[in-house]
């Protein structure tokens, strides 16, 4: 039951006390396992500035638990200043991390909760905030389920997969999303061969999806990610499978940097290109790519982190955009709890979602 | 005088004494600078398989100094076991790496100067083959010379030029193939600004291709591989510039792994992707890229080689060719010291470099 390791380690959870997140500290895999209880809001943020906590889904429970956390040390006993600092906490939360609307989302429906509850004590609203909390966890674990298996209906046994960066159960609850089809195969005994792009500068390709890949037992090669080409024009890829952390309305896909690279190569062998994600990802509010902010992190994570010496000189300049997007234009499909859209966009949003405005008819 | 710090260093060259190698360890850069005198078979060849030379050109100057070096050591006084024991130094020695055709050229040519003197004693023909040895060198440096002209005449001042890999005076004679433009437009004042892929596993853009840039005071951005894309549809580039191992007769491209990539993202963009080589990098023999072998080298390049911890578990495994061919197709132009090659190669280079069955009429 080597899977069970992996699906059930809960890499985000309330601590025992219930007034506390616990995570499993992803900046130090593969080679150390270390759990932090963090409860102090400049730890909150520091663990997903730092990407202790890291993919989209894992940030959203995150976030929501975070948010709860810290309304239930607060010393306000009125609901105006309560609500207050509730939306304070939710800015600073929120500004850990500009590129992934997930954060935001799970934010905002925590803290929706006691903007509905004007007339309820504090302690009501701490309790119901913690409702809401738990049930996006939930919510997230029947997500992978859901998309884990729709992707799987896009592959066939034997398979090569190519995945960039991490959307695996380490990035979710259970599962993952880019990497949900390879776990849910491992269960059925359909084999599948996973190639895992690298991702520099952080690596989360080697230090998270081959780990937790590896520990599950599913076949998977480590490659960097200027190796796809090659391994695509070689025929062992059948199909790409990345997460996403911010989808437009026009299906322009914001993921890990290089990301847009994989498609363009997909494109040009013939390959199809699947993005996977939860349809919280998907913001209808921006309408394409060049609405979506791009995190520029800081030039020593090219040169320094990760090496026992520097690689270049400390007087060159670095550029390190955190994230690309994808034109929808080289997306076969996105595939999400509720379905998969197929291009149009616009046209299968509306149908695999509903339009509101009909519904409201 | 940044600029001679460079193209002075002569990172190949014969030792003081005449009977050694002496290069730069490019393997240290850029945290330590460490000149080696080589004469003993085995370290000789393990420089070559170590990258501590390397580069097609370099390993080129470097192979002829080596079988030179080797041959000045012989106890034979006959011409027959001189002359097989040079062969067997030349087996040995292109045994080293082999994807670059440029070893096995320069190999043959100073061998051919001892098969050419079957009546001359030992001596004379050791003095032959080091005069050989030196005509590779100095006509490297003019062939790198010819190429940089060649290559500037494509760009214009303020262009941003992307580079993979590393083809500069480290890993030629001066100015180098790949990066000449560059160091050529420096000298004569014309702003260029050069976007560096560190080019995984072994990282030669970040040590060597940003290390002699920075040093010549040429402006230069290091960037992960896997953000070219988005560094091209950022406009920031123009032009790509790439050496080359080993060209094809149909102008199928054998370069550091990657390279194909960068080629694929250029296309998609319409940025013109240029490889720069000398003409002794086009093996005639060879129809196209299906029989250029690719090297395959360990994956603990991948996981540990430069890392202060293993970036993955010890069990993943790992693909690591070392170079990939880029299909002739993707290619804007070919540009050797001869001139500018545009497609169909095959044509343009028996215009440039004339057709034999003509020339015998």
């Amino acid at each position: 039951m080597e899977l069970k390791r992996i699906t059930h380690a809960e890499n985000v959870r309330l601590s025992d006390s219930g007034r506390a997140v616990r995570i499993l500290d992803q900046s130090r895999l593969p080679n150390e396992t270390v759990y932090l209880e963090l409860s102090q809001a400049e730890d909150l943020y520091e663990a997903i500035a730092s990407l202790r906590v890291r993919g989209a889904p894992a940030i959203g429970i995150f976030a929501g638990y975070a948010l709860y956390v810290l309304a239930l040390q607060s010393q306000e006993t009125q609901y105006g200043p309560f609500l207050e600092a509730c939306r304070r906490n939710r800015d600073y939360l929120n500004s850990s991390r500009p590129t992934a609307v997930n954060l935001r989302h799970m934010l905002d429906r925590v803290l929706a909760v006691a903007e509905s509850m004007p007339c309820a004590d504090v302690p009501s609203i701490q309790a119901a905030m913690g409702q809401a909390a738990r049930a996006i966890h939930q919510e997230d674990i029947a997500m992978c389920t859901a998309i884990s298996e729709y992707g799987l209906s896009l592959v066939k046994a034997g398979d090569g997969i190519l995945t960039h960066c991490n959307a695996g159960p380490l990035a979710t609850s259970r599962y993952g999303t880019g990497l949900g089809p390879l776990f849910l195969a491992k269960e059925r005994g359909i084999p599948l061969h996973a190639w895992c792009d690298e991702t520099r500068p952080l690596l989360q390709g080697a230090r998270l999806t081959a780990y937790e890949l590896q520990q599950a037992g599913i076949d998977c090669t480590l490659i960097c990610d200027n190796m796809a080409s090659l391994v695509m024009k070689e025929g062992k890829i059948n199909a790409c499978f990345v997460g996403c952390d911010r989808v437009a309305r026009n299906g322009d896909t914001a993921n890990k940097i290089g990301t847009s690279g994989v498609a363009i190569l997909a494109k040009h062998y013939g390959i199809p290109f699947y993005v996977l994600g939860p349809s919280s990802t998907i913001d209808f509010t921006c309408p394409d790519g060049d609405h979506i902010p791009i995190e520029l992190r800081d030039g020593g994570e090219l040169k320094e982190k990760f090496f026992s010496a520097p690689v270049a000189l400390p007087q060159v300049k670095c550029y390190n955009p955190a994230f690309d997007v994808t034109d929808h234009s080289l997306i076969t499909a996105i595939v999400t709890e509720k379905g998969i859209c197929y291009p149009p966009f616009e046209q299968s949003f509306a149908q695999v979602f509903g339009r509101p405005e009909k519904e409201a008819t």
